[in-house]
């Protein structure tokens, strides 16, 4: 009856390197896809966790995903690398970005990576917090399809790009910023679409570009809107040229959608920078400073209704703590999906049966 | 019977530098600072213009910005300075930093100078864009006091912590972000309230952090709110890090306010980054692709009711355009404001002229 189901990080990171491993994906490379994959889960944003396995599976199948591709360097300097992706796997690409950044990085102070034919690498967030360790603020940010329009535009033009940041901080947890250029992702209209509910005004536009508060209107046709109108829409645009523009990759329509066309490479772009603290100054005194600026942020008088104030990431890393120990939670459908393409693989049936020995009962999931 | 006046901006600039040498500014200074405020007027972002003038000189008066402050490098290395604006005039701390700034990065393709101990600066933007004719990508950002509380909070924590982002371009206008990071300034507010309107919800909280969209709630102890919640919290929370806390300048309460405290320095901190295309590509082929990307945004269907579509900092360059063929459109209160500054500070009388010697009629001047 349950519909939701426990599985621990380990077990589920092993469940989808071995998928990928099966599936063609070289065992190192597995290992960074499944590791970022359950990361997401771990923290909680399920959106761009272990959920992805079905598409990355599908588009590797039609050879959209090259499995073990060649990732080239382009151009370079001392703090600087252009690469190409040769549209492999979003992760396994962005893992070579981010060791030739923190090589830049340690050579110059500051680094930066633009990456060009590349595939989804999951949560932002991931990529920029690799350089934390090494007391570096690491920034990401990636071009996606075209979802937004400009505004008065009535056509989509400029992808929701996120924009990812990590700061290093001594006891206290990280501050991550992981943010889309969009009011909310279309997840959230499709959401209210399956409720019955109308959207608030602001989140999204028609096929003429005007507002609307139907998710019908959305999914028929419309657009999502940039966060703030002109503030999205400009952050959007310099996470192209970052991206896209600094590499010679690829924008808008040469973008081609990761969930409806398997004809095309997805070919979107990266764009990494790494800012080494010991540049400016001793990073224990900088973490110090960080971890004063929290406790000062999360002092603050709470309004009606508030529970607590929250740092950015510090949500999803509370979940990451939690998850570690109790296992994270799947839906039903997810843990079926891994179920038949561990099975397909042919896994060992007691690690298999890992995905569904925990079910939980759907009060307590929370999800 | 006219509440507006024409006057060119090289006049203008000419009176604002005699009016600061005057009030004891160095020649070379003054000169800086009057070419800021006259360019936003320029670009039609008046609130970052000439009507600055009057803090300036008062706070000047009160001592706490230092006219001739000794601006100091407390740290260096080959693409990164930390300096240290004693409390002068932002926009000479600001000229100081992106002169190392692109010194820095013409020896390391990326560079950054982060700021402490200044004041305001003018427009982000002015700053961003000096690194264009370089063939640099500049990156600007500033904190300011605290005036939006985090989400959930119920006290004013960070400021709106103004973000800009400059690209070259070839043929087609730059592309400049400049965006404050609360939803709108606080002059959107102020204006609503004089016209006895509401404000739509989401642009304020009032004092106990609680949605309002009565004007006099934000006035009345109320506090401005961040773009997209946590979004542009996030965002002004990574200004405060790159800018104060990299630089060990000051955040929250130790930040002073421009318009009510005339006792303590504003103390605020900026960050500076420069990227250098080449260390990309080639930058004719990248303002080349900065040029069809720029097009291809403008060829997106209007939505109906749009005039046209702008890219960001596209409308301040046609001001730009316009202003400098016709003059800069001042409201009466700045004028006579200059007028009696001018006259104290003894200028030539035909110099001063100017500034109320060429009326426009209030229905010609869409300000």
């Amino acid at each position: 009856m349950s519909t939701f189901y426990r599985i621990n990080s380990k077990s589920l990171t092993e469940i989808c390197s071995d998928i990928l491993r099966k599936a063609g994906v070289p065992d190192k490379d597995a290992d960074i896809v499944a590791e970022s994959l359950v990361d997401a889960d771990l923290r909680g944003v399920s959106s761009h966790g272990v959920i992805r396995m079905s598409i990355y599976l599908q588009r590797m199948g039609r050879g959209v995903i090259a499995k073990n591709a060649e990732v080239k360097i382009v151009h370079e300097t001392d703090s600087t690398v252009v690469l190409d992706g040769g549209y492999g796997i979003g992760q396994v690409v962005s893992q070579r970005a981010v060791e030739l950044l923190i090589k830049k990085a340690e050579n110059s102070n500051l680094s930066a990576v633009s990456v060009r034919h590349s595939n989804h690498f999951g949560a932002a967030a991931y990529w920029a917090s690799q350089v934390l360790e090494k007391d570096m603020i690491g920034f990401v940010v990636s071009n996606v399809e075209p979802l937004m329009p400009p505004p008065g535009g009535a056509a989509a033009k400029v992808g929701n790009n996120p924009i990812a940041m990590a700061i290093p901080s001594d006891k206290e947890k990280p501050i991550i910023v992981d943010m889309a250029t969009s009011v909310v992702p279309l997840g959230k209209i499709l959401a209210a679409k399956s409720k019955g509910q109308a959207i608030p005004e602001g989140w999204a536009v028609d096929h003429m570009g005007q507002p609307t508060t139907n998710p019908d209107d959305v999914v028929q046709g419309g657009f999502l809107f940039p966060v703030g109108g002109p503030k999205g829409y400009g952050l959007a645009i310099l996470v192209d040229i970052l991206s896209a523009l600094l590499s010679n990759g690829a924008v808008g329509t040469d973008i081609h959608s990761m969930y409806r066309d398997f004809d095309n490479p997805n070919d979107i772009s990266h764009f990494f920078m790494a800012i080494r603290v010991d540049a400016f100054m001793d990073p224990k005194l900088f973490k110090a400073s960080v971890d004063r600026y929290i406790q000062y942020m999360k002092n603050t008088p709470l309004a009606p209704g508030a529970a607590a104030i929250y740092l950015p990431g510090e949500i999803e890393a509370n979940n990451k703590e939690t998850n570690l120990t109790e296992g994270i939670i799947l839906p039903q459908t997810v843990a079926q999906e891994l179920q038949s393409f561990a099975e397909e693989a042919g896994l060992d049936p007691a690690l298999i049966a890992e995905l569904t020995g925990n079910p939980l009962h759907p009060e307590k999931a929370n999800v």
